[in-house]
C-alpha cells in the first residue's frame, strides 16, 4: 500500500482524513500540538496534560468504531462545571493521566477507537505558540493569537514555539518514507505552521522523496492572512520549510453560492483566496484547479461555547480525497497532464 | 444457561458480579438509582441526568473489554474543575445527553464496553431517597442520609423514595424468570433497600419461583445499622418486601485479622455483624456459614475526594461466587445438606 502522510491540525485534518480513509492507502496523520484554547486550554492549565483537541479530531476521523462511540468523542457538555468540555478531550487526558504519557495515551485511544492508520503528535514537548507582531508586541499562546489578532490588524512578523520543540521521531520517519505528503488545509498560523516550527519536521520535508501537495485554504482569515493569494500561502510555507518542496497545490474553482458567502461574511468576514495564473511567470509547483467545495452548511455545535468560530466555506472531503489520490496515482503519466496549470 | 439476577448498588455489586461473571450463567444486575453523592450528585444537579455511578460499577464488573478501557472507566480526575469526577460517570452522562435516554445510554455503554450479561437500572424515574428519623426530622437524598446520619444516631423510622418510582419492566421480568436472585451485599439503607422501594420489585420478589439468597454484610454501618444481627437484616428486608422470600443467607465465619479490624475501626468504627444460631427457634431461611472474607486491604483511590468512605473488611469475590453457584446447583441435593444451618 502506498503511504500518505498528512500534516495539519483540527477541523481541516478531520475533513481530509475522513475523505482519504476510504481509499486503500496507509494513512498517517501528523498533528499540531500548539492548541491551547477552549476545552483543550482548560485541560492543559488545570491538569498539566498535553493538548488533546487536534489529536482527538484525527482519531475520530480514522476511527472504525461504532457511530455512537465516534459521536461520543465529539460530544461537548453544555452545562455546569463541565460546560464547554469535549468528552473526547477528557478521554485523552484521562488516558494520559493513567499511562503517564501522551504518546501512550494516543496509542491506547487508537486501539479503543479501532483507528485505521496512525495519529502522530508532531512533538511530545509541552510548547506554546508565540507571535511577534510588526509593532514589536508578542502574543503568547495559540488562542491569544487567534483571538487578539483580529483586533490588532498589525501583521505577524514572526511566529515561533517556546520552548523549541523536538520532533516526534515517528513523524520524521513517516515523512521520510512517504509516497505522498499532504499539507493542510487548516488555520495557516495556528494549525499548519506550528508543525513546521518543530525541529526536524522541515528538515524531513526537505529530504523526503515523497510528492508534496499543499491544499490551499478556501478563505483568508481576517486579521491574519487578509489578501493572501494562493502564491502568498505557498511562499509563506516555503519560508518556514527553507526550500521549495511543494509539488502541487490544490485550488477550488467552484464559487460558493451567494447565500453561503453572505452567511460566511456575517460570521467571519473573510474573503475567498484569489489565484492569478498570470501573476507569476514561473512556479516550482503546479496548481490543480478543480471543484473542491462542500455544499453543506455547517452550524456550530450548541455546546461549543469555548471553541473557536468555525469556517463555513469548506472543502468537500470526498472531492479533495479523490483529487489527492489521483495525484498519488499519476506516476508516469504525471507529465502528460497539461491541464494542471 | 441458568439465570442469575443480582440486586444491589455500587461496590458490593461490583465485587459480586466480578466473581459471578467467571461462571457460565446468564447474569443480570439490577441496580439502585438513588445515588446522589459525589461525582454522581454533581452530574445529577448540573446536567439533570440520572445517577450513573452504580450502573457504571456494574458495567465495569461485567465488561470484557481491554484492561485499559476498564481502568479508564474507574479513573477519577484529581485536579481543577474536573476534580472528583469519575471518567466513567462522565461517559454515561454524555451518552444519556446524546441519546436522550438513560436506558439507551446504558445499552450503548454495554456495547462499547463489551459487557457480558445485562445491567438494568431498577427504575428510569428521577427519584430521591428520603429517611424519616425517629425524632420526626426527614433527611433528603442518599448522600445526606449517609453523611448526616453518623452525627445523629437517632435511628431511621422509615425510608422511602420521592416521587414514588415505577420499576423498569425489564427488571421485573428478569426477577420473575430467574433461577437465582441474589440480594446484596451493599449499604443496607442506601444501596439495597432503595431497590425494594421501587413499585413492582418487591411484588416480583414475592412471585418469583427463583431461589433467593441474601448476602449479609460483614460489618454494621455506624449510625445506621449499629448492633444489627444477621436476623435483624433479614427481618428488615422482609418488612420492605412484605413476605419472607429469602431462602438462604450467606454469612462469613472467617475472623478478619487484628490489623485489619484495627485499620477498619480507625476509619469507620463499625463492628462485625453477629449471628447467634440459638437466638431463634425457627427460621424461614437457612444460613450458609463459610469463609467469605477477602484478605486484601483496599485503599481509597487518590482522586476520590467526593466519594464515600469505603469499607475495608470485604467479601472475597471468588469465595462468594463459588458459594452462590453451589446454591444454584444444589437442585435435588438441597435437602441433604445438613451443615447449612
Amino acid at each position: 500500500m502506498k503511504k500518505v502522510v498528512t500534516i495539519g491540525g483540527g477541523t481541516g485534518s478531520f475533513m481530509l482524513l475522513s475523505g482519504l480513509k476510504k481509499y486503500p492507502i496507509e494513512l498517517s496523520a501528523i498533528v499540531s500540538m500548539a492548541d491551547d484554547g477552549g476545552s483543550t486550554g482548560v485541560l492543559r492549565d488545570e491538569l498539566g496534560v498535553l493538548p488533546p483537541g487536534d489529536v482527538r479530531q484525527c482519531l475520530v476521523a480514522l476511527s472504525d468504531s461504532s457511530e455512537m462511540l465516534r459521536e461520543l468523542m465529539t460530544y461537548r457538555f453544555t452545562e455546569g462545571g463541565l460546560g464547554g468540555h469535549s468528552f473526547g478531550n477528557l478521554f485523552l487526558s484521562a488516558l494520559e493521566k493513567i499511562t503517564g504519557s501522551f504518546g501512550t495515551a494516543v496509542q491506547e485511544a487508537a486501539e479503543i477507537l479501532d483507528v485505521k492508520g496512525s495519529v502522530i503528535p508532531v512533538t511530545h514537548d509541552d510548547v506554546r505558540l508565540h507571535a511577534k507582531l510588526r509593532n514589536g508586541k508578542t502574543l503568547v499562546g495559540e488562542h491569544a493569537i487567534n483571538v487578539s489578532f483580529k483586533l490588532e490588524k498589525i501583521g505577524i512578523e514572526k511566529i515561533f514555539l517556546k520552548p523549541q520543540a523536538k520532533a516526534n521521531p515517528i513523524a520524521v520517519k513517516k515523512i521520510l518514507t512517504a509516497d505522498l505528503v499532504v499539507i493542510g488545509p487548516g488555520n495557516h498560523y495556528c494549525g499548519i505552521i506550528p508543525n513546521l516550527l518543530v525541529a526536524g519536521i522541515s528538515d524531513a520535508l526537505r529530504k523526503t522523496k515523497a510528492k508534496v501537495v499543499y491544499n490551499c485554504n478556501l478563505v483568508n482569515k481576517q486579521g491574519q492572512t487578509d489578501n493572501f493569494s494562493l502564491d502568498d500561502y505557498v511562499d509563506a510555507l516555503h519560508s518556514y520549510i527553507g526550500k521549495p518542496v511543494i509539488d502541487f497545490v490544490t485550488y477550488n474553482t467552484r464559487q460558493p453560492n451567494k447565500k453561503l458567502i453572505d452567511f460566511y461574511r456575517a460570521k467571519e468576514s473573510g474573503s475567498i483566496v484569489p489565484f492569478d495564473y498570470q501573476a507569476r511567470k514561473k512556479r516550482h509547483y503546479r496548481i490543480v484547479r478543480t471543484d473542491l467545495l462542500s455544499t453543506k452548511i455547517y452550524r456550530e455545535k450548541p455546546g461549543d461555547k469555548i471553541g473557536a468560530t468555525r469556517a463555513f466555506i469548506r472543502h468537500d472531503a470526498d472531492k479533495l480525497a479523490k483529487t489527492l489520490v489521483m495525484l498519488l496515482e499519476l506516476g508516469e503519466y504525471e507529465n502528460i497532464l497539461r491541464d494542471i496549470v
